[in-house]
């Protein structure tokens, strides 16, 4: 029973008042993976001025399911475009590549054009509580603002690891998450939403990567954060090389399952019709780790703009800026590369993790993955650290 | 405080033991209101075989608004496409008039082409406790069954007489309107999901009505529901005649707001691509009542087919039948018909209610109502019994 | 054969030269039809300024249909957001209530939010003809601007009257549309590409209308040009009267068939997303008329703006404004208004025409049309001029 | 004037006589380039049965651009889904990956689910012509049936070795590139729409492939045509490997731009909006070569399935068969990868050539592109002949 030792009995909620410590752990470019374009300083969603991301882990118990007592092995992710204590508005379109899953909050931001408040992920079960909750939170934090009834609340399923029909997200994690946020350097793997996914039959969880826009839009970044829960082992492609069937052990899925959200963040002076574009850019990004997106995966997408604060004023003629279509270029490449990345580092930082039932998912080894980009002439030296 | 005596300290909750007595209330077309079509045995939603409808009414408390406390005029109502008893996606489509609202599930609606269980309406901040419940109802319900893990919620918002933010629908709410549901004459007006909706400044809520499809699909019905809260006054058009300006008295808002949710149920076979055309439709029978689908409004629609229910069968080829695009026209009208009558039926049905802070919304005075038609040489005697 | 002295070998193509004189017609409102809100000085889509109109009407012989040689009733109508000399693109957004049509171009209207040219109209079989042409007269005109290479040409079909498969339409017809385009009073009825078209079973036709906002936003105008072809008699419904079965001789179709284009004009500062919203009220609309959207109909919308002409700008940020959602409900109040306005219009100008194997469609009687509003309690005698 | 031997003064349109002749060319596989999946017989769109394409290819003229006479380097594609002869209808499903382009018809395949006739590929500026022409063409040929009004018709620009501007495609193109359509092994690279087309800064045009679905779908076939057009150099990868940047020289593109068109075809019974969750794919086969999508880029694709010819039955109930979603991850992994491998099969067979101005774009060199995957150690050596 050597996971009691490590997992049992362990219920850890992020507290809102001392920041989240990043430990630093090696991430994807650190092992020598290439990647293309040019990151922020934390490689992170972050790196977009304004964006803050909490997490609320919820980890306890071990062995046999018992529904409603555990293991669990879940949480919640906020993701703020403008951070905690603001309440405008973000220009925002979104992107459903298989729409096997939910993203609350989709049709009004298909409307309207605006994200209205957090993206929060979490898992399939907990949409509900977490949606209701963000409501009360936002009531008790933005009393002068128009109330915000229409959250954003992603999943993906946990329940190879969590006792998702346990329902063990609570109203309290959902606070936590949002009054945990900061800026700066994340926390990946299993932390949040992503405490108990798995990805490519390797342990998943949350990812994240940034760009500066190449020229002509060089003064903007393009911030991405996954919750990556999708893939078959024979899948995976890193840096286009077939990582997955050269590392084929410890599988444990008869079929492709489950499901990635991507929220993708500039700072941009972006319109919600050129948002949409971005979140549609976020499949691309996808597709060169290996995904087919599967008929089971939730693969839904969200962009938003922290430009343009105005944008929602209730009156009178509202003054924005735009970048035009014909720069939109570099934007979308940022978006496909940190995409890319921010799913490989959500696998890289991901560790081993025994849930429900026992079963064990495994982290994807890094001294197996150099040799294999070694093997095929794409192991670059130059980014290890 | 001659309001107390009614309704203060009552909560309703429909048993899911004894059916719903269906008082005999005058409907529109008993007033004289003229529709086209013929309708079907129930003038409800449940002519369409199949399709249950379960009711849970929360009305307690009265006068100051004490959040949290009341005053409570709210509720859930579940529309359960083949009966409680039934696990057998129906296929579905949904379209977004003006998407100021929520209706989760519809992004898998819109991928699979599939209906995975009921509809259920509520209001705006309890989008999140209902579609939980439903996971926790379904997971007892149907334990052979695929889990149902992306529920259809939609919403209205019902701020004006009830104590919104104070989170009163509970999960055994949800559990009520779903064990409740029944075929046969519906409740209408001031239940369930609609308790506390208004529409066009009058009290609305819960409408139904049906019609028989005209040929040469003359074996099928279509049946719709709405949730109905949504209108300014002046805009209230009934059978054409301008209703709204010649009844002004008793409005109480600045500018139109609000929102309606519109289930279309229909036993054709039709496809999902089919169903989309459907739901469209009910836009056309929202727009006859005189609405503009204001800035405010949740205008979300969805239609589902009883037919074909081996449709999500998982394994090997699956036998359908289909109308072909050519037989559509009877339901296209059948549609836009049926949606208009709900929507004057919830109207009718509605009663005079006093709610939070004292806000007290009049109904649609009957006597009023038959004189205007008259005026107008609208006024259908035949119809009136 | 009384027609043949009226109509047969005379081709009519409007010159480019001369501006169109507009008769001194009566028109809806001049009937005493009721319309809300109030409309700008030519009521009709000119009033939004710098929109200009052109058409290019084609009629000759009579008789029998031989394909190739005639009866040819037919043409071509062009909608020029900021008129014949300017190149700059406009925010645009579409809508398809019912897509048994095209309109080419709109993949990069909803792409890009921009509508780069003219709206042509035509028939269903002209389409690439004007479409190709369209680029050669933008090529001549516009040498300095980008080659616009994705013209937006829409149609109905009107091969009841006309030889449409005998691909009369041709290119000097569409330079001459647009040519000819003009600001001020516009023709209606059997104009353009309009000249062909039946509507609820009367000649339908080319129709405008327009609006002025109400406040808070009352220094826009939204103004709308139709083409219409579509519904059977028994749904005409003006001012929600049911003229249709009021007037049912003449009849010529078994069912309802046809289609819609309606065009949408403002100089509202909207962005494209919110433009789709206006071509969604659009519908609206038309429902008013009592269209339910047969399978038949193409009844695509498209909305476009005359703000933010420097959008397109290739370079650097571009400096927009936007009219935020908050004050959108009067733009979408006279959407509707406007279009309902320009279907009766297109009712009203229109005169009777024989074309194709003497195949003959009557005018909408315009003294009928009074008594049938009188019978009802709805002629406005105050309108009457 | 060495090119003036090779191309000038010679116009090729295919025969609809004589079948054409598919000369023996390396493709991709035979290269030794890596592929995943299975192919059919011929590894092109005609392994789905039924299936037909045929070409017209429009060579003429060399040196100086002079509108309206040359350089002409472009044509005409057709891809019959039911063959000349048929006139039955296809469930069909499109997506706009990003819509800088043109595909007409896409309104009606989005609304009635069904493709009524061929897909026709073209250069930008003759798609009018090609659709009139396709009008023309059904109405000869399928006089019993329908008329066909809705012609499905896209488009990428070669305006770089081609005079576009000169619209050089007429009537009789059409004619012959859909009277020559046939099945079996297919002309790839400089023929048809193709003619004209540079992808990554190589010569590119028309490509094909096919998957053998896996179980348990493993009847059916998947088989993907395109035009491709679109790229920068650097960002082309094959098989996962950095081709691109690796073959540097005679790039002529100062940033990326073109398009391409995807035509997926299968005979596994898809309903429209399982057709669509395939075209959505075919986004992820693009995706592996490296593609972003760039703003410029019409990315446009539709698929199709042979299956249920009598779906658009006008009458009565039709029968159907139709594959679960949950078996349609093998079609979704095959449409993916023959994807992938048709754009590569399009490189691979171009041949080097000269348009005007004497521009020259040189063909993908086989013996470096084998080089450079076995540098990555990812040459198959099994795979080539």
């Amino acid at each position: 029973m050597r996971h009691l030792a490590h997992w049992s009995l362990v219920m850890i909620v992020v507290s809102a008042l001392s920041p989240q410590k990043v430990e630093a752990k090696p991430r994807a470019r650190d092992l020598g993976v290439p990647f293309d374009g040019v990151p922020g300083a934390n490689n992170a969603i972050t790196d977009v001025p304004g964006v803050e991301v909490g997490h609320a882990t919820i980890i306890s118990g071990a062995g046999k399911l018992d529904v409603g007592k555990g293991p669990v092995r879940t949480g919640v992710t906020a993701v703020l475009p403008r951070g905690r204590n603001a309440s405008a508005p973000a220009f925002a379109g979104w992107f459903s590549l298989n729409g096997n899953g939910e993203m609350t909050g989709t049709t009004w931001i298909e409307e309207s054009g605006l994200l209205e408040g957090p993206v929060l992920l979490t898992n399939t079960t907990s949409v509900g509580t977490v949606r209701d909750a963000a409501i009360k939170w936002w009531l008790a934090h933005h009393k002068q603002a128009q109330p915000w009834l229409l959250p954003v609340v992603a999943e993906t399923y946990d329940g190879h690891l969590n006792d998702t029909h346990g329902f063990h997200v609570r109203e309290q994690h959902v606070f936590a998450a949002l009054d945990s946020a900061q800026t700066g350097p994340l926390l990946e793997g299993n932390v949040g939403g992503g405490t108990g996914m798995c990805c490519f039959e390797f342990k998943g969880g949350i990812g994240t990567a940034s760009r500066k826009v190449a020229r002509p839009s060089e003064n903007y970044a393009v911030g991405v954060l996954v919750q990556a829960n999708f893939g078959a082992r024979g899948q995976l492609q890193i840096a286009g090389v077939p990582v997955g069937r050269e590392i084929p052990e410890s599988t444990f899925r008869s079929k492709e399952m489950g499901s990635i959200i991507i929220v993708v963040a500039t700072d941009a002076p972006l319109l919600p019709h050129q948002l949409k574009r971005l979140a549609r850019r976020a499949a691309l990004g996808l597709a060169r780790t290996g995904s087919t997106a599967g008929n089971g995966s939730g693969d839904i997408f969200v962009a938003f703009s922290t430009a343009n604060p105005q944008a929602a004023n209730a009156t009178g003629l509202v003054n924005l800026t735009m970048l035009p279509n014909e720069s939109l270029n570099g934007l979308f490449e940022a978006t496909v590369q940190a995409t890319e990345e921010a799913i490989i580092n959500a696998l890289v930082a991901a560790e081993t993790m025994t849930g429900r039932d026992d079963h064990r998912v495994i982290a994807l080894p890094h001294d197996r993955l150099r040799d294999v980009l070694k093997k095929y002439n794409r192991l670059v030296d130059s980014n290890a650290k």
